[in-house]
């Protein structure tokens, strides 16, 4: 029994301390572990499995949409990152430089890209000359680069994983609607298959990306009340094209402006699924993007029979499509529960003798732990709702979570109560200053603005801080 | 008529310049071009496209054979790739070195990666401790960079895309099994679904891995007769993991040392099938890994019912799960052509009034022009049909020019004929020197050692440049 116990025992309790559990659950479900290159991380098979999956689902979504996917250089020119000088305000403190290669110092260094708008424009360049070459609607899965000082697993390390898309277009419209269906498409994407409930709306002028001038984003909540921001897309306007001289002749000859876009969701989503629908057994993945959806565990594995009747489940659920594994080893029946629940894998299918006798199975959902008994002839089918079923209950109880954890505040005093009681997000009325918007943050112990939502409530006419008229309802919160 | 002839006229003839056609074919058909980042490519989107499957292909025959996919770190700090002495003196004087970070000098610099060996053994030093975390079988697809001195697309850049995979095992069998196992799934994935026929065997001590034990090799022949490496799989016996003091617990308690191999293709591949399969039109594309298998052109579009039956047959061949395409644009039926033929599309498909009056489409074969009138009622079968003749075709041609450009040589004399009067591959016996080897290849004008075939033929007894008694029969040539 020491052993049925051992993953659990790993584990801090999550209510005790969220900051322990997470590190603890990333190491016992072995996710990624730190790299002896400082700051980076090494992605294992179980945790980049989870991004493939995710790889696969967004980058269909992606296509369907008609963006192709492209590949370009790790390395940027310094010249090149310092052609767009808000964009390299906000990069070059932290980025990384090349200055030796070949055995010999470089003319010009170089800086492994931290994110790669200049890049594309490079290529953009040379490649667009008239109306018929746009618009380009490229992505690249890819990592970057940014020599942050603090780490922690899949939130923020030097090097992650990432698609940036970036897009060109012939009018201001076009780009704009671009950069709206991007975040659209995210939502859709985090909602549907990652189950994970959120918030979303424009950033503030303090917040968006260095050198766009819009930027969208998705918010998920994990357990703890924290924003984590996990997708943004920006538009750019004309800004970096024109810098770059990126221009277009038009059908009656006449020289144009370009209008550009980027979005981009990374690893720190993983994070998230962690985060929102994890407990105190380790890991619970979502049925859509789980690397495995379902485990057979036999029990009794030495009686005649079982393992004939488990292999044979296995094949049929492979047939029908379903990920599914079969645990042969000689761990015992408990041991086996326990693994499977720290890796999150969404239903376990029992299996033993009297199992065998009545032409049934036991299945087991990892989410709440319901048990269901099967008949072995309407295997494949109960499976597939079963884990549909699953994917609801993730979503719908992560989004009562969620609502029930956003409160609306009328005034500073209201605001810092709740800041200090409860966890979660607050709504409250914004004049649009920065400095107000600094304060709000100072006075609540870390309350940022993390989004102007599109549906907005007027809670009251004035801001929250200086008490001049209000322009924005602002979701505020702590975030990662 | 002038745009008809565009892309053909933009083409250097191959049998007049065959270096020169090759950079046109890549530019013409937006592959990839130069980044202003020296020495870097560009992947465009149809030639990222082609390595998209290639990489769904491949990846699912690695994952047939138990292979998970990781992804460590871009950067490696130079004590960790110190480690090995014959394989840092074989990548440190290429490689690029990162001496800045976040606005200060860093303490220990570190390089982008050439390869990972060093980083997988750092990880499997934390993670292995016994028989059971063995074996451990990785493959992660990333890029690499290598500071070289001259460029070409696809062929030799400083950054280049690959996968790299990485094992270690118990004991040195199953280590070389692996090695050969991964040597014979590449052979396979490049004959069939790449049509490109091969040479293969073992490398020389001198053209072997900086560290390994033992390289094996598979080698294509270009349509100039050279040879172009396109996949190698190593063994390293325990040299790596020993000096990272990777061991483990057998059952017994008692401590091993563990066996490793690495093997990688990369994206010179894409260089090997436009220059084995590609002409004067353009590029010629396996049907397997094309990213559009058919091209739908209506002919005297204007006239009525011409457009719907034309997106009619996509949506059919959309649902038989074709990757088609309809080219709607006002551009000339010829242009359209053309332009199919550069990019290497393997049919295409003209549908006109007469065509569908007699309820009937007209296929062109890409790789031989051959013109199939077929019903439209067998249109899904036909095209599925047509698109597997093209494979096997394209196969059959391949080998055909490969097996006419092997010729056997007895003496210095024929071989210097050989090499001075046709183009191809040579088998000659060797004694095993590594000096005879260099003299071969010198007085040959640059015939170097491909690789030492399974399938040994005794052509005479004695080393074809020394004399004394032969070990070996090796296949040379010319090389990429």
């Amino acid at each position: 029994m020491a052993k049925e116990k051992k993953f659990v025992q790993n584990i801090t309790s999550r209510d005790e301390d969220f900051a322990a559990w997470y590190t603890d659950v990333v190491k016992e479900a072995k996710l990624c572990d730190y790299s002896s290159m400082k700051g980076c991380l090494n992605y294992l098979p179980n945790g980049y499995a989870i991004w493939e999956n995710i790889q696969k689902d967004l980058d269909q979504r992606f296509k369907e949409t008609g963006i192709e996917n492209v590949s370009l250089p790790v390395l940027i020119p310094e010249s090149l990152l310092q052609k767009e000088k808000d964009h390299v305000k906000g990069f070059a403190p932290e980025v990384a430089w090349v200055t030796q290669g070949g055995g010999e110092e470089l003319e010009e260094k170089c800086c492994i890209r931290p994110t790669s708008e200049t890049l594309f424009c490079d290529v953009w360049q040379k490649q667009v000359k008239s109306y018929r070459d746009l618009p380009l609607i490229w992505n690249q899965w890819c990592s970057v680069l940014r020599w942050e000082k603090t780490t922690r697993p899949f939130l923020r390390s030097r090097e992650f994983l990432w698609q940036e898309g970036h897009t060109l277009h012939a009018t201001p419209e076009e780009a704009e609607e671009r950069t709206k269906q991007m975040h659209q498409l995210y939502y859709d994407f985090v909602t549907e298959d990652l189950a994970i409930p959120l918030t979303c709306g424009r950033k503030t002028e303090s917040e968006k990306f260095a050198g766009a001038e819009a930027t969208y984003t998705i918010e998920a909540m994990m357990h703890d009340g924290k924003a984590l921001q996990s997708g943004t897309s920006h538009y750019f306007g004309s800004g970096f094209p024109d810098t770059f001289e990126i221009k277009y002749l038009d059908k009656e000859n006449k020289l144009h402006s370009c209008y550009e876009t980027s979005w981009g969701l990374s690893t720190r989503i993983i994070g998230a699924i962690i985060m929102v629908h994890g407990d105190d057994s380790g890991l619970v993945l979502p049925p859509k993007i789980a690397p495995t959806q379902a485990m057979i565990i036999p029990i009794a594995m030495q009686k005649e029979g079982v393992l004939d009747a488990a292999t044979n489940l296995y094949k049929r659920l492979q047939e029908a499509e379903i990920r599914i594994k079969i645990d042969k080893s000689d761990k015992t029946p408990g041991f086996k529960f326990a693994e499977q629940e720290m890796l999150g894998i969404p239903i376990r299918i029992e299996i033993g003798p009297k199992d065998i006798e009545n032409n049934q199975a036991v299945i087991v959902k990892r989410n709440n732990r319901e048990k269901i008994t099967v008949s072995l002839e309407d295997l494949e089918t109960k499976v597939k709702e079963i884990l549909e079923d699953i994917q609801k209950e993730m979503y719908q109880s992560a989004k009562e979570f969620l609502d029930s954890h956003i409160k609306e505040a009328k005034t500073m005093e209201e605001m810092k109560e709740i800041a200090t009681n409860e966890i979660g997000f607050i709504k409250a009325m914004w004049c649009g200053s920065a400095e107000c918007e600094e304060e709000i943050k100072s006075a609540t112990g870390g309350y940022g603005s993390r989004c102007i939502p599109e549906e907005q409530k007027q809670i009251s006419k004035k801001c929250i801080h200086c008490g001049k008229e209000a322009k924005h309802m602002v979701i505020w919160g702590k975030s990662y």
